[in-house]
């Protein structure tokens, strides 16, 4: 049997020594272990931001694959850290609220568990960096086999962003920006499916867009035109072909965006 | 036997979901897959800077190592997929010109093949994203020992780059940057065994270098000063030692560079 | 047994294509070599954080775990290239001072060799780029099993940085900034165990701090407050909750860091 895998996704940098020392603390654990980096480049401490990468990324991997997410401005506090199953993966994250969208989107999680069996930490605890010193040991032994049970006892509740939902009338749908890309592409909250006939004209931010093009891929567009397209999430997205649709819009998460099914007169 | 490699190499940024999403589609197929990341910091759609990128790359790899590629601004048109293999390399890219440097360095290619047997593809394709629905599930299934044959008809004819080659009279080479590294040198398209004399002076761009030094490695000039030297793949490269000569300099990949044999009286 | 890995370490750059050189020369030696990225984010040339990477990062991998280090900027010079084992860890890195903490830390060293059997090296060796042409064979090499004696002699004496000791007196300890991280957390040379009362003033530059909290964790103060408290790797540390304490603080490496156990009246 292949050995699973252990996804990696922090906020500490890709030129941190932090990702170096939580490798070599979970590979001298179970030096079999299969590492596989997701990112180390979510922008510090942005939760939200996390909470949408794992929900865009981790559902496609194999079962029981191993997430490890460690974006967690509240290390040392109170929080606690997470074991949780879900669409048959595995996570192990702080609980501030990272697990959101995932959980939304393909929940409820099951063997749902705090994590607090200290034997299975470095004898040591850095107030600052429980990456270190607790997740990568504890990866470790579950990649060892370690039944999850031991983490811990088992919890039914846990933190959650909110995220507001898009609103329909007949005239117009109304979400917000939850996502940008690395191409600039604004991601919404506004499911494909809800849009039903031809948008009119868009507004993003106070920005009114009259010229836009409704269409399936950049390519239909000219290079610097704006297109209305379904983002490969499913969602509504406002881009510019060959361009950066955030810098030149001036939006980004949370920016308010409205599709509208009449011209204004 | 050893497991085949597979190489990752998109202009997703590190900071994306997407590239975990494609590795988990990858490893879904293929859980015993052996994943190795090139780079994600592909310029946005720059299909020039991937072919300097893959030809720069690709050759040193071990025999039978599938390389996957996915800088892709037409994604969703008509453009074609390609499967290929070049000096004992297989490669899997957009038909966008992004193997033009390895094919004129290393090539021809033999069994290219126009990417098209939709039964090795995820069953929903999304018009944006074929590096997650088409080119990681294919990697997949041919790690797993497909015959490219079964991908789809073989194709004797592919988008080229134009790529200038250098001029050259008695007493001036002219020829142009074609990469910038990390580090700010200018590599150029001049082969270094063009030079035969020494240069005397360097123009680039409408900047005329008087001052430089023609060496064999950084460490020969001081801090500060420009360096005229071979670099690492054997084509003309000037640098400034401990600086970043595409800074200082003002130029970039297409700025002209002449080098001259005869001092300006 | 399993495979011992093999860590990588540069200053080229995510984007580079000299990293994936590097990585298919070294798997053309060893195709079943384990490859763990450590960073290729290193700041260019700059051997001091190198320096403070190593020390931070090594000592938790598993024993025998052969770590490659090019942060080169006498690449092609008469520097030596010098493979090392240390606390169960076996490196190979320029001899440059970049295993300077790592040493002075974890030392002595043993088995330091001055790597010369160019037997084990490309055929042909770039003036620039001993990545690809040295390191990467010689660590395919020993991820074989090579007996390290065979690289070269051995050696008793190395390049060491200067790295200046924290004073204290009755009053005051002076120190320096030493590492920057990824969240902008200012990290010096002062060890925890030399602050033995409460802190009531804190000089970073030329700049008196008198409102900060001496901290257990970053939680413990509002985001936007200065924290005082120790770090992961046990020294002081100057952080803002949730901020960037170098850019608001405008401190980086060497930088003065004066902790004040008296008040100024």
């Amino acid at each position: 049997m292949t050995q699973p895998l252990i996804t990696l996704t922090t906020d500490f940098g890709d030129e941190s020594p932090y990702v170096a020392a939580m490798k070599g603390v979970l590979l001298s654990v179970d030096p079999a272990a299969r590492l596989l980096d997701l990112t180390h480049e979510i922008p510090p401490q942005d939760v939200r931001y996390a909470s949408y990468f794992l929900a865009a990324a981790l559902p496609y991997f194999p079962p029981q694959t191993l997430h490890v997410t460690v974006v967690d401005p509240g290390v040392g506090s109170e929080r606690a850290i997470l074991y949780a199953e879900v669409a048959g993966q595995r996570m192990l994250a702080p609980d501030n609220g990272c697990l959101t969208a995932l959980f939304a989107e393909r929940g409820p999680p099951t063997n749902v568990r705090r994590v607090r069996a200290s034997r299975y930490f470095r004898p040591e605890i850095s107030a600052t960096f429980h990456g270190r010193d607790i997740f990568a040991p504890v990866a470790g032994h579950l990649s060892l086999g370690l039944d999850p049970a031991k983490l811990g006892p088992s919890v039914g509740d846990w933190v959650r962003l909110e995220t507001p939902a898009p609103q329909q009338t007949k005239d117009e749908i109304r979400g917000e920006v939850v996502f940008v890309d690395h191409f600039g592409n604004l991601i919404t909250n506004i499911p494909a499916d809800m849009v039903r006939d031809r948008p009119q004209l868009v507004r993003i931010g106070r920005r009114m867009i009259r010229r836009f093009t409704w269409v399936r891929t950049y390519a239909e567009v000219q290079p610097g035109e704006v297109a209305l397209l379904v983002a490969s999430d499913g969602k509504i997205e406002l881009a510019i072909a060959q361009g950066n649709a955030a810098r030149r819009l001036r939006a980004g998460p949370g920016t308010p965006l409205v599709v509208l099914f009449r011209s204004l007169v």
